[in-house]
């Protein structure tokens, strides 16, 4: 007997039947002698439905208003799914985030998990209850308010609920059958991964593989939990998230992410003078502007080009705050490419395998595909292209590294 | 300077258009200087659509997940609103029902408000917000549970709300102009009623009339809330509901209810012995099966006809309690007859003026209307009558009585 800790998004519980094939899962879980612990997502579009009601509403809805009002889809289908447990004759209780005792910071719409008190959810198991969780959702510590987690939010309080019950597994059911080395609407020959280390999901996650919020492998990570990314219409195993030391196989190269949401933004002809960098991206940070990716070319003539990547939606507010900086310190203007994608190439063995980077760069370049920035951490290297290029370039990429014949990558020379 | 509590009900928040105009109103009870309470039912068919959805799941659902699920429409109304006064410039805070410290017992689909703690209602307002509460649910004091308070309940949390705020006046938002002398529907000469007094109310809400929750009248008089019954649509005044010493006028007749939710059962035959009757009735009470009214007749040959009403979807449980029980006693059987109706006349005057039971028989009879069975307080006469003569009756009582005519019926001889 263990505890497991099940979480289902939005598609698996999109209507009535769907949730009704969610309740006999969790039932047979029940059934095998488990301690379970379901969090669920709001039903299908529901959030999607909320933020349009509130565009009818508002602009700018109030961020506090905001998350009550988004928060109220987990309701609807953790209370659903408890009827249809009941019916089954399995015992359940649903339970919000605050009664959960999900603790957050007051951040609204991407609030962080500070603490969790789970004494009403370890009382409901020990009664013998089946305990559902909503999704996505929180209370924040100081001023006892409704949060909500950012998108993606459900997986983060499936894994942390599972790191503060000692859970034995958190399973992460979705609608593909476990993490792949490469989308497979992209390229056919993708193949579904065994295992991954969190340190590489957390790659793929942040370069684009949105089968789990990254936010939510850190927590696995930092808590040793362990992740079962897997079908909610089949039984068959899907991908598990672990400690590297977990790997089987060695594998040098786990898949390739590309993400297509970013914009790249060109701070041009900037006086290489020191400070300069730093006051631009300060500016951007106290706006609260995430940066992805900064390059900066050698200068020329004591001046240079600053180009990041940042979220598409946010260039607006980016270049409100750049323009009058960039008039400041004497550059000549601020560029926008919307027209932009990342490919991102992830493997633990990267750091022992040199050569990884030459290889992807030569393979697409034999596609044809001109690579505009470069940035590497120890086990990544993602490039930035043209967007009309993104399915040349993974396909090219996932190609040359095998991926889809094997998932061993035979050690090459460089 | 005062504390106001308004009160919307789910027509009046019926989509984001309605929503924008009660948020006019709100901004201008607001901008007049009043600290503002707002207490809102979910839009339109909201908790018809959920109970739907709960039906295609179970047909009997467990009554703490459903509440669950009930409570999740207010809170869409909630935030909306918020929403739609932070955007004309209004300040406005929502709290779900265990927020705003609305604490119930735990009986789960009609529970019962005991106690009211509003620290962070008033904080809000301090801050000079305005105030807006999900109506209808509560949190129960020993579980914790999320908990509803029956049809109607977001009426009993407004007036709740306005009694431990020490509120200058309970606004209860319809959308009728206020309380009438008879259903428009079924009487088009029916007048508004300018005051009523407490009793009164609760007489009209208790047989029929619909415009306001008979435990919110009760509360009111418990508390000495003033309720002002308006409509949502004008800016005219509705009706008073106060003390009685409130009441300038000094009508005789207040109003004529009507109620076709009930059926009629009568155990036949019952042994005219002690200790019977009360072996039937508190079967039923164990069985939580509200009574309306009991008639016995005088016996005949030891034996008598036990007859009495009450709620339509009752009376399959009620008859599995008594028949088993008729058998054990002796009596002939149990007869439903669904197709009655009841038509109460109301008036604090009736006290003091004899001759009104009469006069109303005597426009019964008149009219061709036969009494199946009667049953009177001291400031109501009530009547069982065949439901194809609703309108009839109705009518013909509203008519005898000049209530169309003038509030103030001049003192008749018996």
């Amino acid at each position: 007997m263990g505890i497991v800790v099940q979480k289902f998004g939005g598609t698996s519980v999109g209507d009535t039947d769907r949730m009704k094939r969610v309740a006999d899962r969790v039932a047979r879980t029940h059934r095998d002698g488990n301690q379970t612990v379901v969090v669920v997502s709001a039903m299908g579009k529901t959030t999607d439905d909320l933020v349009t009601m509130a565009a009818r509403i508002s602009d700018r809805p109030p961020e506090r208003e905001l998350d009550i009002l988004l928060t109220s889809g987990e309701r609807i289908s953790m209370a659903l799914l408890a009827m249809a447990l009941h019916e089954r004759g399995v015992p359940a209780k649903s339970f919000t985030g605050s009664q959960a005792g999900i603790i957050t910071d007051a951040v609204h719409g991407k609030a962080r998990i500070v603490d969790i008190t789970p004494g009403r959810v370890r009382g409901a198991l020990e009664e013998g209850n089946v305990v559902i969780v909503a999704g996505f959702q929180g209370v924040s510590q100081d001023t006892k308010d409704i949060t909500t987690l950012g998108r993606g939010g459900s997986d983060t309080t499936a894994v942390a609920l599972a790191a503060a019950l000692g859970a034995d597994v958190c399973e992460i059911y979705t609608d593909v059958d476990g993490v792949f080395t490469a989308d497979p609407r992209i390229v056919p020959a993708a193949t579904k991964l065994t295992r991954i280390s969190y340190e590489e999901m957390l790659e793929l996650a942040a370069q684009g593989a949105g089968v789990l919020q990254v936010r939510s492998v850190e927590f696995g990570r930092n808590h040793g939990v362990r992740i079962h990314v897997r079908s909610s219409f089949s039984y068959s195993a899907g991908t598990w998230v672990g400690p590297q030391e977990d790997m089987v196989e060695d594998a040098i190269i786990s898949g390739v992410a590309h993400d297509t949401s970013e914009a790249k933004l060109t701070v041009q002809q900037v006086p290489d003078r020191p400070g300069v960098a730093s006051r631009l991206f300060s500016a951007l940070a106290e706006a609260n502007i995430n940066i992805d990716m900064i390059v900066q070319n050698v200068s020329e003539d004591g001046r240079t080009d600053i180009s990041f990547t940042l979220p598409r939606g946010d260039t607006h507010k980016a270049r409100a705050v750049l323009e009058p900086l960039a008039d400041e310190v004497g550059a000549a203007g601020v560029k926008q490419d919307d027209d932009i994608a990342k490919v991102s190439l992830v493997g633990a063995g990267m750091k022992t395998h040199p050569g990884v980077a030459a290889r992807m760069f030569g393979a697409l370049s034999a596609a044809g595909v001109n690579i505009e920035m470069i940035s590497t951490s120890t086990i990544r290297v993602s490039v930035v292209i043209s967007r009309d290029q993104v399915e040349t370039a993974v396909q090219a990429v996932h190609a040359a590294f095998g991926l889809g014949d094997d998932l061993i990558v035979a050690e090459e020379g460089a």
